[in-house]
């Protein structure tokens, strides 16, 4: 067995180039790849401006009764403070030039066009400082600062940031076409009257939407029937539109496989026995220049090596920078094992207790036909080949 | 101020019944909540099956030369096995009656027309035992059996076991309309030149996203000046067209607040000073029957607020069954506090070192005006109010 360390490294060493740019407005742009480094031609806060309502004053007037001598609505360009004097202020208005300290109007009275200030020492909450309530400019981003790197997943944070910057629009990668093939003719599509030793097509819905969430393009082909021609047609047609072509349960070392041969016959294939459990029978090749994967025909099996095994190849082709592993907490076992297993484990998991207490407690059932208990679990629990487990040892939980 | 957990009760107290349902079929129903629950019509696996390629047996027979009487790929409806004879027999396909043993291909030998059967003491993974190889009908899922309850969010597991009991569509409710309004003349649109004075509008595009990742239609109604009219007219319209009308920025105790009389004008409203940090000032409201909720104007208050706040009411109102809160695990701090803060605060913060020895790390600048700093987080830590914290003390982590 190959251990799935080096699979995954096999994998990520065969990634191509990432697809083309396209420019895209950022109400469009969740979850795709930056495709450019964004740096700021702007200065956030671009002005020193008030964290609160109340008062622009000079500390040195504190306990005096002051003029009003201006109003400064948040975007107003204020005037300079005029000496001996106070301006109302409201919250993320521009603080004017002279002006040093902002009081809360919780902390003041407001007279007839006049303003008591407490005395520093008399604020309620904690002895006011000069510079008080003051947000400086500059004090998120300063003009030139790099904003958001290249190869970054654009989550709504990062949509956020780019537009406080006055970015509309972005260059992305344009999302991957994965063509999903199904083969075996005893699969039954839903919806339809299962006949005799026919089973129905969950993979397809499964990977269609597995794609669909990270944010690339499922193309779905279809059903091939079990014949080495229509097999044959049906990948070199998918090879030429899509970025990879995924298929499941066809290849193993079984008589009746036609996928292999006409893998084979239209570039190359690999056909690996990874040491990860649910999983193991892994087909990696390319029909002529388009990478090729074949997953087991298990539906548990199919959902470990997709978050493991293609997903985190999907996100480097797909130009994402940084670690293209799923993220990884460690949690404390509710469960102990006799046993090492020779492969690393994939344990459909929930975590219970409250924080702090939490532990990770496994399905009785981790059959990989099984999917009714990965819609149970929250995530997974990854046992490596060769341990035991220990109730409490703590394992990496992965989040679906 | 009002303690988080009360305000969140509050809220959910308000949630009206869900929306109207809709059927959808399964490759566009990802992330739609089940406005059904859905029983399975058929038993999963249909039939006793084959885990492996190899040979169908009588268990008594072990360690003969057999002759092979019939072949049964996958989905072939198998005659019962002939006494005396093998049937060769691939993953996946019905076990034939009679048979009570399916041999692994590696632990036979292939002879012409005949296969060799290994002795059941001398298989080399373990002595092979009645009953190996086999899934058992109904192992999965029995006819009659609820595959997915009414109220669950729609992952693509659950896709895949509907579509495996041949399930083609499903009734959904229909995803919630969400208004979004900005109001304040200090924005600008990004893509466009800032006056002085200005700053970029962030939440909109932050919330936007939010929305979209959450599974729901943002309805993004543009930015509305400071002015009653104005104000007063763009949520009449808002509260006809949505389910629920979010602004940002516009609902405080200060003069400059058209945003507060006109939601009163055309309904009620609450302003509520609620424990969390970043976060603080909340109102909620209704406009005629339409729920109304303004958030803060700071882009990380949005963030904190709505994911705290806004996203679990969203949820219940979405029809979705279950604890609405989003998912928090337990990791150690990797930091400490000098004094107890008044509100719950919600750190941004980073997981640090390898799992077991992982540690949440905040982001030294803390202010809710940052987005910088929540697009370098993974997510967020808890820290309940009035606590002390000390390095290695357990903190809820929250992931983005």
């Amino acid at each position: 067995m190959m251990p799935l360390a080096e699979a995954q490294a096999r994998l990520l060493a065969n990634v191509p180039p990432p697809p083309a740019t396209e420019r895209c407005p950022l109400n469009a742009a969740l979850n795709m790849v930056l495709a450019e480094t964004v740096t700021s031609t702007v200065t956030v806060p671009p002005s020193d401006n008030s964290a609160v309502d109340g008062y622009a004053v000079r500390y040195a007037d504190l306990g005096r009764v002051l003029p009003v001598s201006q109003r400064i609505p948040a975007g107003a360009v204020p005037a300079p403070l005029v000496p001996g004097s106070a301006a109302r202020i409201f919250t993320g208005a521009a603080v004017p030039a002279e002006a040093d300290t902002v009081l809360m109007q919780e902390e003041c009275e407001a007279l007839d066009g006049q303003v008591r200030l407490p005395a520093a020492s008399s604020v309620k909450t904690s002895p006011v400082k000069k510079g008080a309530n003051i947000r400086r400019a500059g004090q998120d981003i300063r003009a030139g600062d790099e904003v958001v790197s290249a190869g970054t997943r654009l989550s709504p944070r990062h949509l956020g940031l780019l537009a406080s910057v006055g970015v509309a629009e972005v260059s992305v990668y344009r999302p991957l076409r994965v063509a999903l093939l199904s083969t075996g003719d005893e699969l039954a599509e839903p919806g339809t009257a299962a006949a005799p030793g026919q089973i129905y097509n969950s993979n397809r819905y499964l990977l269609h939407a597995l794609l669909a969430e990270a944010g690339m393009i499922p193309v779905d082909l279809g059903r091939v029937a079990d014949d080495y021609a229509a097999t044959h047609g049906a990948l070199a047609s998918a090879g030429q539109r899509c970025d990879l072509v995924l298929t499941t349960g066809g290849v193993s070392v079984g008589e009746e496989d036609h996928m292999r041969a006409a893998v084979a016959a239209l570039g190359s294939l690999d056909l690996w026995r990874v040491a990860i459990k649910p999983g193991k029978p892994f087909a990696f090749g390319h029909l002529g220049d388009t990478p090729f994967m074949g997953l087991p025909g298990n539906p548990s099996a199919v959902l470990v090596t997709f978050m493991i095994l293609v997903l985190p190849w999907l996100r480097r082709a797909q130009g994402l920078a940084g670690d293209p592993m799923p993220p990884c907490v460690g949690l404390p076992a509710g469960f102990s094992t006799d046993k090492p297993g020779k492969r690393e484990e994939y344990l459909r998991v929930q975590v219970v207790g409250e924080a702090g207490q939490q532990r990770l407690q496994p399905h009785p059932n981790q059959s990989s036909g099984m999917l009714s208990s990965a819609c149970w679990a929250e995530g997974l629990a990854v046992v490596p080949a060769g341990r035991v487990v220990r109730e409490g040892d703590v394992l990496g939980f992965i989040r679906f």
